[in-house]
């Protein structure tokens, strides 16, 4: 079941994309508590009535969203590719985790929201298909890589895609929260500035419990 | 400078005491944002008069709050053993943390509230030293480890620190946050149920990437 009524798929694609952004805005920045439907409407330029002939309410609107937010995580596990050494395959991983990370920072920043407790009655009415996704995703590529004796043979592979995909989290998280990028600091000083570089050796050290 | 005012130093600890246990509760469940000033002095049984002259606003109280969070773990970091083993300082520390979370749900839960966009302008108004008493502890157990031939020569410190601390932390939520005990499920099934023996093996893995 989506989380939009039937009005909205019949408005054009770019009028769709424009409440979108301006929802996922409201929401990372002031988070659900504090942001209204009345105000996202005011600050889209849409009349309230529309906005409420396109969600039934505040919830199905930021369930939309974040429904959105998954399918755009689908499409980058899928597009990742699944080719190369395990290695390559993980740098690929860490590089478009902070990729997406700077193209969408709203809605990156939108889950943090969604991990409070706040929000988890409300989480729980999202599909979980995107975790199935990622966790699928980790599973497959350790396993092969398993297979073809580039990782140890005894490798703990549901622990390590959890602690991979830990990693993966927090430095992505870095891209765009301030809060997170301020934990960073403390923890690693100015390589904080090069992310990308940080990844880099992030990679190497994760291969090491993997080996 | 303490974010709240002299007079709340005045009454009696046990007072103190369930004022702050109410705050925390009704912060960590309803969000920041949803949470009120008038709602916590309600449930806790005091005059809105004596709240206000205990706390200048919701800010104040909510950021004395955090600042008694960071005390509490602070004090967790002073106890934790430098004695024995890397590996022994690391189950320690993982059994530690989870301790704390089951024993202080809503304290840890709050954390997922300061970690947020909406928070960050807050956060900044909070001294940094949970972060660095915690940052100090990993460079400092890395370092003497690496001193004592128990880790590589060529460890990347402050990388392995913040890879450790990310690993801790989101174990930690699992404990106590319904988003993240559920993503755990994803990645480990069943295994979630027994966190304590999962720390185990985490901590087996982790010691890969050390030595």
């Amino acid at each position: 079941m989506p989380f939009h009524k039937e009005t909205f798929d019949r408005i054009p694609q770019e009028k769709r994309d424009h409440i979108f952004t301006i929802a996922v805005s409201e929401f990372a920045q002031r988070g659900y508590a504090a942001a209204s439907i009345n105000g996202i409407a005011r600050k889209a330029g849409i009349s309230i009535g529309s906005m409420y002939s396109y969600f039934d309410s505040k919830e199905d609107l930021f369930l939309a969203i974040v429904d959105k937010g998954y399918e755009l995580l689908e499409r980058v596990f899928r597009e990742l590719s699944r080719e190369g050494s395990f290695r390559q395959q993980l740098l690929e991983l860490l590089h478009t985790a902070l990729r997406y990370a700077r193209q969408h920072p709203d809605m990156n920043n939108l889950y943090l929201g969604v991990m409070t407790e706040e929000l988890a009655p409300l989480s729980m009415r999202l599909s979980s298909r995107v975790e199935k996704v990622s966790v699928n995703y980790y599973h497959h590529m350790l396993q092969a890589a398993v297979n073809r004796g580039e990782l140890r043979a005894d490798l703990d592979i549901p622990l390590a895609a959890y602690l991979m995909d830990n990693n993966v989290l927090m430095l992505q998280l870095a891209c765009s929260s301030g809060y997170h990028r301020y934990r960073l600091q403390h923890f690693v000083g100015e390589r904080a500035e090069n992310l990308e570089q940080l990844a880099n050796s992030l990679c190497d050290l994760i291969m090491r419990c993997l080996q």
